[in-house]
């Protein structure tokens, strides 16, 4: 709350007094700050705004999706089970848009090149297991099953399945069982984070 | 609707079939495609986070705020005229968090340089009269009565007075009366962009 106002992580700081927040500003300013490093942004200025429109879609579209499902409780209502569906049908459309703007081999989402519109989501994609364990699954559809969406599942898989090989992202990704009571709160509806909460009033990431 | 499927203006294509939008990604574009051009993000990379946060501060809560107030609906309830003042004070203090972030000497919000987070805000600072014209005024305390707030709405004031004298904003202001049509229908709520349903709905910028 002292070095960030708005009271949400992450905040970096980068010196006494001079705190950054918001994750997107993050990345962007972890690019500027360190230009020696392995860039993950693409240099060409269409392409570099494309990933930016990508990962805004990420915060502004997918995240919210994502919550509004593992939140939402299908005892409050009779057709509980139907909105419930519905839920997962708009994430699984969110999941399919931002799929079929990938490059078309990637196996990353620009092409051949990691990039920060790959780290906005991944933490999200290798959870999806929570919405097995809490909601009766996300329920994609398998291998060859995926009738007019089969191309882009496809492409879809490829690009989890390239993400989660990275030793970055095994290396911050703990066991289930470290995740599941904080995960058991969210899918009870009962998480008071800064999310959960704004979540809970129907908006979107705070 | 062809170039953005997401139906929202601004929309750019920079080449056939190659459509960009989102109002701030349009603003990083043209800084990152037209380098010779006058700079309008600062270099430095913590002042360029900065500049970043307060850009998003805009989108994110300065123009739901905005909107929030004008599409409110006073006869819609008993305590109407309360929940307006509500309503008034919430935009005023988003206002007040943006100037007290400012620059002390300005006049500009990053310091003597224009730089895109004066380009976000402008254009709703000098609609403000839509507030006189429709809701019974905003109430910015005048000069001399901001009792706490005094200095920050003395910045206010001569980061107004420094935008408006520019030649860009006076080029890309119309007459009143040409947008008093357009603003009546979200004054009186009737409103049918994406922006007018979104507040409708209680939610930001979609």
């Amino acid at each position: 709350m002292r070095s960030n106002p708005r009271g949400l992580i992450p905040t970096l700081e980068v010196a006494p007094g001079k705190a950054l927040y918001e994750s997107n500003v993050l990345l962007e300013y972890l690019e500027d700050a360190y230009p020696d490093h392995k860039p993950l942004r693409p240099k060409d200025p269409y392409q570099l705004a494309r990933s930016r429109i990508w990962t805004d879609f990420v915060t502004s579209r997918i995240i919210p999706a994502f919550h509004w499902l593992l939140q939402f409780q299908p005892s409050s209502s009779a057709d509980g089970e139907e909105k419930l569906d519905k839920l997962r049908a708009e994430y699984r459309a969110k999941l399919l848009e931002f799929t079929r703007d990938m490059h078309p081999e990637g196996p990353y989402f620009m092409g051949s090149e990691l990039s920060t519109v790959d780290l906005v989501l991944i933490p999200w994609a290798v959870r999806h297991w929570v919405f097995d364990h809490f909601k009766g699954g996300l329920r994609i559809p398998e291998e060859g099953k995926g009738g007019d969406d089969e191309k882009a599942w496809v492409r879809w898989r490829k690009w989890v399945k390239a993400l989660e090989a990275r030793g970055s992202v095994k290396a911050t990704t703990s066991e289930t069982e470290h995740y599941l009571p904080i995960y058991k709160r969210y899918a009870d509806d009962e998480a008071q984070s800064e999310l959960a909460k704004a979540t809970r009033e129907g908006r979107g990431v705070p």
